[in-house]
């Protein structure tokens, strides 16, 4: 039996900070040993999220009170820009410590392409050379060496599971990736914005971020590595009346006479015994629906007519596997944890 | 003054049927002169659709009891290939008759395509070469000397308007069109199936029909038509959580040099004093909550990142601009009544 | 005909506002001359509510930016507390003004009882006492005449539209009435606040302000008035997610051998004629989804098991008939125009 | 460690019969040996209910074709009505089985009242007599030594957990208690109904079942029994549009000089050291959000206006502590599992 080990999480009173309570809570290997908001410093845990009315936790503090002798690892869950100061920051009071961060600070390896896309320099560099990009499923080496992980974005990890294999495997044009990813409403986060209110989003929907949502950057980085050469996708998300899920529909052309039974056999053939991802028989179409909650992740890959295109499909939880389930996931992976455990809750349908 | 016609609407227990009855109601040339519904003929229509409780309709009958001397223009809202038997009688019995068509018998123009997307041939060939199309900004000219209009699929309706321009003036390739086109529980109708209630639509978004959704027909050719060769659109509908909208994100990629700058021209030029077409600035996105319950149209163009491809957006509310207000307008295009009569109703949000 | 009036709203960036924009577009004898919204001064409306897009209307002003002498009549759509001292002032500068006052701050005739609710003492009691209380059925004479029109509270015209005629006829006891009123997000108001997010309102349920709710107060000054004698109503609002509708489920004991067919009569007698109250049958149960978008109200008794109880059921738009449409119903009468002018959109469903 | 015991699930197609398999598919004790659905049978499980493609289940059977030597304990997950007969005939072919039936069936002991709120008279008497009624907490002696346990209706346990307790300590008239439950679908089952499909659910509320709920009964006997003495309910269900979740708002009248405190204090010292039900602070009103997916209730009690009535307020997940997770722990009792084996989850919120 591994020893438990303690966790801090950074930024506790938003939804990925719940997510992580709620995992954790029943990890066999894991004790949450402080939790943080600044702004809700002194409040416990049930009067933010009265969901743990009941449960033992501690109480929330600033990040400044952790006591870091106490804590082997860090989930960071602050926003990004920020991020990156704080966990210099922590490494500097504690090298040996493990940080897996579900900001976007330390996803981008290429500094260049970060100020690109933030808006500024990156203000540590050698920490961004040396995080490991989470998609647990296609990066497990590097990970499971890493001090410093970046959990990827919500739509990227969507996105990125299929389309990955299927460009290392040269089946579809690098440049023809057509991704609409539809989103439901916690990815947003828990500020108070007007446009986030229930009226303003229920019983309708609406793209944002056309052209220039900041997940592309991290489709660009990934699908570029694995296609050997610049791809270009263009990524449009949708913002849709539900609570959880992200659901990408990707349109891609086929290359060198490949077809759509072959790129579902290469993404079978890749996510054969995945704990967390189940490809679903040729022309099968997933819906968001029959992860929520859970870890997994359902991919489809379905013919279009005519003999050139296919439609793939990835379906997932935003705030489970794709923001604190991967998170877990990772930890996992890093401490050496069976990669399941605290994760093997199944999906709640209805 | 022009004198009110009398017009019956076959189906009216549907949710097209009751949406035709809330335009009619309050539309100032027409009375409602009859109601058909063959399962719940003898029904007051109050007692299908509650919000009439209070309100003088006629009861529901049978089609077979509608005395047609008494009807200047019929509104059918009935299923598809059972119609066109329907219409075929119809003007068998009174050839002056005008029918305005809500299902997809009549759309398709080339019986071989009918054949293929329908699976069986077409039984009314005279009456299917003689139907117009009823996109109204685009086909003025044919349907108001026509007798029988086939009102257009509402995905069809939201990508046609968008892309016919585009197409004709050859600013968009015709080859590398991808819609994703999100649809509201609405237009699935009123027939009781499993995957339609509540639980099993609610907190969950998935595509249907991938590469085989009928209205692809449809778009096929006015595409065609419009490109003057074969186009070939991937097209994927998406079922979301909400009663009412449709909302198309198309991507397309940029012929011959243009920018999705001359694309927005394009549709802002087209569409200038249409009184239900609203062509948003440049770049800004529209939402489908703003069209709800009206009549209206919202276009946006938004620049892809790269000088090569563009995001087109166009969004109505799928039952109105999507089915019955289009039918409304059909009619008021045919009658020679102001094409706004009865479809002044403003969006309902929130 | 009647010549058009010209009216200002006051606070046109929130859902009332809107809703009031949205009626009276289309109202025959109004104008809209003037918007305000002092914090979003300078925009247009379309910018702050798209679904006015392509439709002329005045930019946004602030209040004393406002011509009140080409204003005859003022909507006044701003937070209680400081609406009464605008008001007070607008009649300073314009005393023949005509104004109808959305909110709570000239609902309550008794000084005592505002300041018990609110927590101060009303500033402006000669105005307080002035004000005739706007729920159109029951009122009618008052305020035909009045300056001043206080639009009573959503929940309130919910409940009083079926108590208040049985009280006056003596059928229930006025001190065991029991009141749930579940009302949709967008009475709750535009402003950004972390328990109106989509996140915290969707896929639940809650009460709010149990045993407190300010409408309360006007139940309790309408009850009281019509029972002739202190009346006692529990009144426990429940916050559902939908964006419209208000549903009261109101348990009443019936007094002096009254029949829950007895309290029908009497319902459908008083409000038989109305324009806007809908009494179903005896029995039948409304749902607010029948009123939606619509200025109408569903008013339904049904027995309990056992002779000395029956349930009431009552339901309409909070925004129409429970705000804005109720407001314009308001004008309507105080100006002679025909009480349904601006107010025949019916409901919308689905 | 106890030996794993091996359970069918009769009636596997519904969402009681998949939310027994979300919990015990994650049960240390339990082995998912049979599923049935007569119409189904020969489907995969996963074809029926996607979220559990990719896990080994048996496949669907017929009942007949279950092997009942193989089984220790039955769930009955099948319509009322029916239900008796198939249970009599399980327990002659094997009189040592465990019954955890889910349906009504077994839920009156007296034969009078199943007859008189059923309409027919029950079939199988000596079972009738023999069942324990489950309600966990306020009945474990009686379950624990049952061969055959009827689990409650989920408004009736909403309702019987707070109200039982107050009426044995005669803290609460009897025969002045209003109910309102606000339940979400999912407790309506899968049988595909026009008045359950999402467009007639969406965006709306209505009551159903006005003065004749047959959960009404349960509370009538429970409250009967509690109180020594005939007590009244008035029962009122509300149909919100949410998956998941009840919610009973229950105005109550303080007998004997009560208060709204001492209410609280009964019920905080009558669950303390439940591991299922929270008690909250006095004054704090529950949300049903804050349960979803758990086996949890929540309690809050909230003094009125006024010295003499309070209002209680109960919520828990209709498919889990309302049906399913209620069914394991009535199974964990009767096997002598611990109490939360299988039910550990914690609420998913947002």
């Amino acid at each position: 039996m591994t020893d438990p080990i303690d966790v801090a999480i950074l930024g506790a009173s938003g939804y990925t900070g719940a997510e992580l309570v709620r995992l954790l809570l029943r990890h066999p290997h894991v004790r949450i040993a402080a939790l943080t908001a600044d702004r809700k410093a002194g409040q416990a845990m049930a009067d933010v999220f009265p969901q743990f009315s009941g449960i033992e936790l501690p109480r929330l503090t600033t990040i400044a009170e952790v006591d870091l002798d106490a804590i082997d690892l860090v989930f960071c869950a602050l926003p990004h820009g920020t991020t990156q100061g704080v966990i210099a920051d922590l490494f500097a009071r504690k090298p040996s410590l493990k940080v897996v961060d579900l900001s976007a600070d330390f996803r981008l390896a290429d500094p260049a392409a970060y100020e690109t896309w933030y808006g500024h320099p990156h203000q540590q560099l050698a920490l961004q050379e040396e995080a490991a990009f989470g998609v647990v499923e296609l990066n497990r080496e590097a990970i499971a060496k890493a001090r410093l992980v970046a959990n990827p974005g919500c739509h990227s990890t969507t996105s990125i599971l299929p389309v990955v294999p299927l460009l290392k495997d040269k089946l579809i044009h690098p440049d023809q990736i057509v991704i609409t990813s539809a989103t439901g409403m916690s990815g947003a986060g828990r500020a108070a914005k007007e446009e986030m209110l229930f009226s303003e989003v229920s019983e309708g929907v609406h793209a944002y971020g056309v052209g220039k949502h900041r997940h592309t950057a991290e489709l660009d980085q990934e699908f570029d590595k694995a296609a050997g050469r610049p791809a270009r996708a263009t990524f449009t998300p949708l913002l849709i009346p539900m609570n959880r899920g992200i659901y990408a529909t990707i349109t891609v052309t086929l290359e060198g006479g490949a077809t759509a039974e072959q790129l579902h056999e290469t993404l079978a053939r890749t996510y054969a015994g995945e704990p967390f991802v189940t490809v679903l028989p040729f022309g099968k179409v997933p819906q968001s629906r029959h992860v929520r909650g859970s870890n997994g992740v359902q991919l489809g890959v379905v013919a279009d007519r005519g003999p050139d295109r296919a439609v793939l499909i990835s379906t997932l939880d935003n705030l489970t596997k794709g923001a604190s389930g991967q998170a877990v996931q990772n930890m996992n992976l890093i401490c050496r944890f069976p990669e399941t455990s605290g994760l093997e809750q199944l999906a709640i349908f209805p």
